[in-house]
């Protein structure tokens, strides 16, 4: 050997990926495929407008809100004289896309959105760096009629419904309410008591009222925070208790927030979307402080430490980074990587062994390729994946590939196959084997197609 | 207005993109989207897995092959301690893939992968720095039989013919026998060589002839280049021709060649690719020079000016960079960014005026929101995507945004239809109107579905 060919077979680059950045096999990789599928259709479904807009932005338009001030989560870097960064969420860049394209867009623009976003994340359990999220916002020119935030709960509905992962409660909440409550209170920074109410779930009352107090809250404040917070009852019940309570709380921004909840949760209702799949939750406020209305999260019944799976709310100002004329909007996200790293690690979904698309695997026994490849073709038109094993080697090798891959049918296709024109197809679950006259019967009777 | 407000009114970044991403509007979009659609179940028809990799990379990884030189156009940085880049093309993250999975993954491995990639290219028309790219491969361990390079051949032809984008032609070579045909030549350079012979479309023989001369080509050697890539005529001319060739040419990596593209373009035929769809064009070679026996590039026979549309060819080892597992392979990738942007100059698609996944706008008048929301809701569970228009203003203003959004028929449901229980649907193109006792009837009268 020489030396120059010595020195290349040692130039080996240990193969990996970056830390925190996450990539399935073939089995996962179908599941969480299926399951932006499914997103994706139910998104249509509802007549919302897939868009799609670089990964890569100018680092002053995507850092607008902080002043071009430089995250440390964001991926942001120099190429010539170009200051780029990498997105962290679809909502800015949607912002810029609406400003940038207003006169082109059709009101209420109603669009959806599954890409990945970047966040330099410090690396732990079901956090990425880079991950997929699922958006869907209403954006209204000027004005936004309150009854998308009813329809937005109908998505969310349907969309879980169709993920099929269980019971869901969908909370929602409002922030005018909680702002006018926070007002009435004597309380000067809603935004920061928000921030630490959202919290409530994670580490309790208690600590929350430390807080609070930390924050410089008087007790009495606290007291009242935890009150409102603390409620509890159907929807009926609360609405009917916080409409009592406007009599008491001056600030018509409370009884503008309740007005508000009380025409969303009617409006859910014709939306057909059934009482027990949402809640008013009044201790939930969503952190980021953009959102002026109704806000949601969505938690699955019977795995609630997961959190919140589909967050969003009410805005009244989209753009206004971007451009003078006022946008307001609701939307939501799923954050897809973690809801599917979560519910991968509490066992609610599970690769089914299916590792690629193939319904049948047709395999050619002596000199039966052509014909072979027509059964395949023919399976094909009638709408079923499936592939020939196009390798040698003995039977045994052939069945384990449809076997290691998932693939529920192998067709043996041998001369007396051909010369018949018929198939052989053999149920790799079952073992059993079985003569058909034709692809299109086989089909008929055990292929439940593309789906 | 305090100089707070004024200065924050003030603070308005101009929305933009950057210098060579694209983004679409909705009608482009949706032609877009529907073009990856058509592709991906393509793919899938044949049992290609979908794989996703990481956008980055560890720069080390992905520049393995150059030795961790950054070429000038990859999108190179550093965060914290870690430098990294973002992937300029498919391969080298499935090289990396397969490399880092091997022991988990099932062989003969088929793969296809839509995604972006990033290339910091000097600006053009047609050309982008942020493109989506698809492509499929089929990876074998240590062997993977030649059949598999006519099976491309069969997946280029099906996903053409589904994309619908008028009359096309792949072209075959192969490399081997081009290296065997230069080395009887005494051409030193072979893959020089290739580089300079594969401008002969754009540039002319004669000045491929004065570049061989300029890379130390000697006339003669020239000559026998550009007899060899000048000859014409049918599949069996031309392999009949080549065979002859074989007699005078000793080297035996020319015969190889010719064996190997004989049999593929027999197998082809078995693959039920049709005579008109695939030729032999000996002046093809494709730069890149991990291409080991089989090269396609397809043309579009009435836009040949496009070049090729989907490139790809055989390679005997994907991942030496990353392992010392032998992995041949062979794969093809369609620029679908580039395709599309040719295609819509061309005239060749064009967006249908269609803005929106919906088939049907429903439009309550009066008292009737609940039952529209039903009926659409109907329309959903039969698999017809529509919305409902929940703002206010006049029936004008709501026939408008269907008309501008492109969706097909407005549903007006007012009090007559709630008490009749139907609905009056009217047909936005020819404006006639007509009432259905069902969504149903009305669907399977005149909607397609969701297609």
């Amino acid at each position: 050997m020489s030396e120059r060919a010595e020195e290349k077979m040692t130039k080996i680059v240990e193969p990996s990926v970056l830390a925190g950045f996450q990539e399935f096999l073939p089995g996962d990789q179908i599941v969480f495929t299926g399951m932006m599928d499914t997103i994706r259709r139910s998104f249509e479904s509802f007549g919302f407008i897939p868009l799609d807009t670089p990964v890569l932005e100018k680092a002053e338009v995507l850092l607008a809100k902080s002043g071009g001030e430089t995250g440390k989560q964001i991926y942001r870097f120099e190429k010539g004289d170009t200051d780029m960064a990498m997105r962290f969420d679809l909502t800015v860049p949607l912002a810029r896309y609406v400003a940038l394209h207003y006169g082109e867009l059709v009101f209420p623009f109603r669009r959806y959105h599954i890409g990945k976003v970047y966040r330099g994340e410090r690396p732990q359990k079901g956090r990425f760096r880079e991950f997929y999220q699922c958006d869907i916002d209403i954006i209204g020119s000027e004005t936004l009629s309150l009854i998308n935030e009813a329809e937005i709960v109908s998505v969310i509905n349907s969309t879980f419904e169709a993920l099929d992962i269980g019971r869901f409660t969908i909370r929602i909440n409002n922030r005018k309410l909680l702002g006018g409550y926070f007002a009435s209170l004597g309380i000067d920074d809603p935004t920061g008591t928000l921030r630490i109410v959202d919290k409530l779930d994670k580490i309790g009352a208690e600590k929350v009222r430390a807080e609070l107090a930390e924050a410089g809250l008087t007790e009495t404040q606290a007291d009242g925070v935890l009150k409102l917070t603390g409620l509890r009852g159907t929807t009926e019940e609360l609405v009917s208790e916080l409409e009592r309570m406007t009599a008491s709380i001056p600030e018509p921004l409370f009884a503008l927030g309740v007005q508000e909840l009380k025409q969303v949760c009617e409006n859910i209702a014709f939306f057909g979307v059934p009482a027990d799949r949402f809640a008013i939750d009044l201790k939930i406020a969503r952190g980021l402080d953009y959102y002026t209305g109704t806000v949601y999260e969505t938690f699955l019944n019977d795995y609630p430490e997961l959190g919140s799976v589909c967050s969003g709310g009410r805005y009244d100002d989209l753009a206004s980074n971007y451009t003078k004329q006022k946008l307001p909007g609701v939307g939501i996200s799923i954050g897809l990587s973690r809801l599917f790293y979560q519910l991968n690690a509490a066992g609610i979904i599970r690769s089914d062994g299916r590792a690629t698309p193939s319904r049948i695997l047709f395999i050619p026994v002596g000199d039966t390729l052509e014909y072979t490849l027509g059964l395949a073709s023919e399976a094909r038109r009638l709408g079923v994946p499936c592939e020939t094993y196009l390798g040698g080697g003995k039977p045994g090798k052939k069945f384990a590939y449809a076997d290691r891959l998932g693939i529920p049918f192998a067709a043996v296709i041998g001369g007396d196959e051909m010369s018949e024109g018929c198939l052989t197809v053999k149920n790799m679950r079952t073992g059993e084997q079985k003569k058909y006259p034709s692809v299109a019967e086989f089909i008929n009777e055990s292929c439940e197609g593309n789906d």
